[in-house]
């Protein structure tokens, strides 16, 4: 498939033999710098200060993470240790977790502790972008004729080990020649539709239409969109979505156009240990992210904001969720 | 009342004798500067620009705008051609047209045209500061007990005469000890809501809370909103309302959540001429507005962007339009 990987998009995360090497997605698409993190400490700064975003290129960057602990020391504890430090970086993303505990379970031979990690970090890496293109097949199938996709936030390779979970739909409907307007909501209060997936979309030759969010009910009044599509940081097991705020609302929205909505997310973003959205607590993120916008004060000194990274959309305003194993109908089995 | 009227709040417009003294709001609350218009084109221009916002507020400007016009020339025609320069700033908010038409139809005198002008544009604030007041009024006693209340954009004294539409309904429920939570939307493109509306409420001893627009339903599925309450540009004869951007999104987002939906707006907005929504172009403005943040892009060169200034909530989504005449339930009479 030609559109199979994205032509000029760089990878989120990259294993330079030394260190982990991140695209600083906090700059783009103005600037195009990197970070090189050559410790545990400095890989959980940098996935929680937003260097690299995105449930499963964090994941991926976890898992690299714990490849510099193994090469630093050939203790299990400590690796665990470090497990424990990714994964408080970002409570609510479900991947970091994940890989954390599955290179825990797999990696316990103190003979080849470094390769091994290393060996299962480039597996989950690998096996991520393999998803990702299964996932879009899967949804695309779902999906008649031209359509017409509203989508949130960064969902695209910069988010993932490429490709894209939603983004990676809109990818393979344009390579299937069915892919008509996509408007991209801009995702306040960082900004990832405008900066990220519009900027993604540009390099594959695909003009989207960028919206304010408070736009997107007036877009789907108008008839421009078919289907909402997004991703999802965290899926419960009666399928609730836990993802970027502003994912409920256009929920709720399409269900009063009578739109689709489509949430695309691998089975490593599903958590069966929880039931429903109601037993997590969502994450809040600094005042400032939403009361200046680059040092410079958008809002009074000492201004109340609330803050949420996520919000919970509720099984029943869910269409499909898209995993690479198929396609649930919520509440998933 | 003690609380009646703001009490640290500038004015938006003034009248100096001289020039037509505006408020620049676009560099609030970071800086408090004026721009001092000595002609119609400068007014004009400042309207267009937004350096004055808010439909009341701009119809108070364009009337001292016209008053301009006829300190210097005592020609009828003259004062006509400026009210068309004045209506083409911003063709949404019908307040601009019906202070113009107000003006041009009641000043026909040519020896005291100057000084009938002021005196009228006079009145025009004056009676708009006294319709806030008693929609205000009328819009609280709507309401039982404790109202927590979501709004969106600016309503208040910097966008009227004073006090405000949808925002001098919070005044008043602040000043009857009724007022609950305030959540206030940023409300993007323009950041009124963050800039100015919290910037207001601050300086009145009010704290609300600060949340992006795609917060709103999170806010609103949490329990802690009542009721949202806006303002209007423009109220169609069948109740349809023309307001900011994000307003019909609230409109759906409040029904889904069964709350209530208020619409702040004098007389002055209700356009008889226009039957539904569907006849009225929404405003565009430039993609810069969304692409870009003081001058630094925040999304890729050439981006589209739709940028919609307003959005048409259709009346059987409202539940109130409060008007200084009354609270008529649409479709109105």
């Amino acid at each position: 498939m030609s559109q199979s990987i994205s032509k000029g998009c760089p990878s989120p995360v990259a294993w330079t033999g030394r260190t982990v090497r991140l695209l600083d997605q906090r700059w783009l698409p103005g600037r195009e710098c990197y970070v090189d993190c050559d410790s545990v400490d400095a890989v959980a700064d940098a996935i929680q200060s937003m260097v690299v975003r995105g449930a499963p290129a964090i994941g991926v960057t976890a898992a690299y993470g714990l490849a510099l602990a193994a090469r630093d020391s050939d203790d299990l504890e400590a690796l665990a240790q470090a497990g424990r430090r990714l994964k408080s970086a970002r409570p609510t993303a479900v991947n970091l977790g994940w890989a954390v505990d599955r290179i825990l379970l797999r990696c316990r031979d103190l003979q080849q502790l470094a390769d091994d990690v290393l060996v299962e970090a480039r597996a989950i890496e690998s096996e991520d972008l393999r998803a990702n293109h299964a996932m879009a097949r899967h949804a695309a199938e779902c999906l008649q004729g031209t359509v017409n996709v509203y989508t949130h936030c960064n969902t695209g390779s910069l988010a993932t080990a490429g490709f894209g979970t939603a983004l990676g739909v809109v990818r393979q409907l344009h390579a299937e020649g069915r892919l008509g307007q996509v408007f991209v909501g801009e995702t306040r209060p960082w900004l990832q539709g405008a900066r990220l997936t519009a900027w993604e979309l540009a390099m594959d030759g695909i003009e989207p239409t960028l919206v304010v969010d408070s736009a997107a009910a007036s877009v789907m009044r108008s008839g421009a969109v078919d289907v909402v599509i997004t991703g999802a940081d965290r899926v419960t097991a009666d399928g609730d979505v836990l993802n970027k705020i502003g994912t409920y609302s256009l929920a709720v929205l399409a269900r009063h156009h009578g739109l689709r909505m489509m949430v695309v997310a691998p089975t490593s973003t599903v958590d069966l240990d929880t039931t429903s959205a109601s037993e997590i607590e969502i994450e809040q993120r600094p005042a400032e992210e939403v009361a200046a916008w680059n040092g410079q004060r958008v809002a009074p000194q000492g201004i109340t904001v609330y803050n949420p990274v996520f919000d919970a959309t509720p099984y029943a305003l869910v269409d499909w969720i898209v995993t690479e194993q198929g396609v649930f109908r919520p509440p998933a089995a």
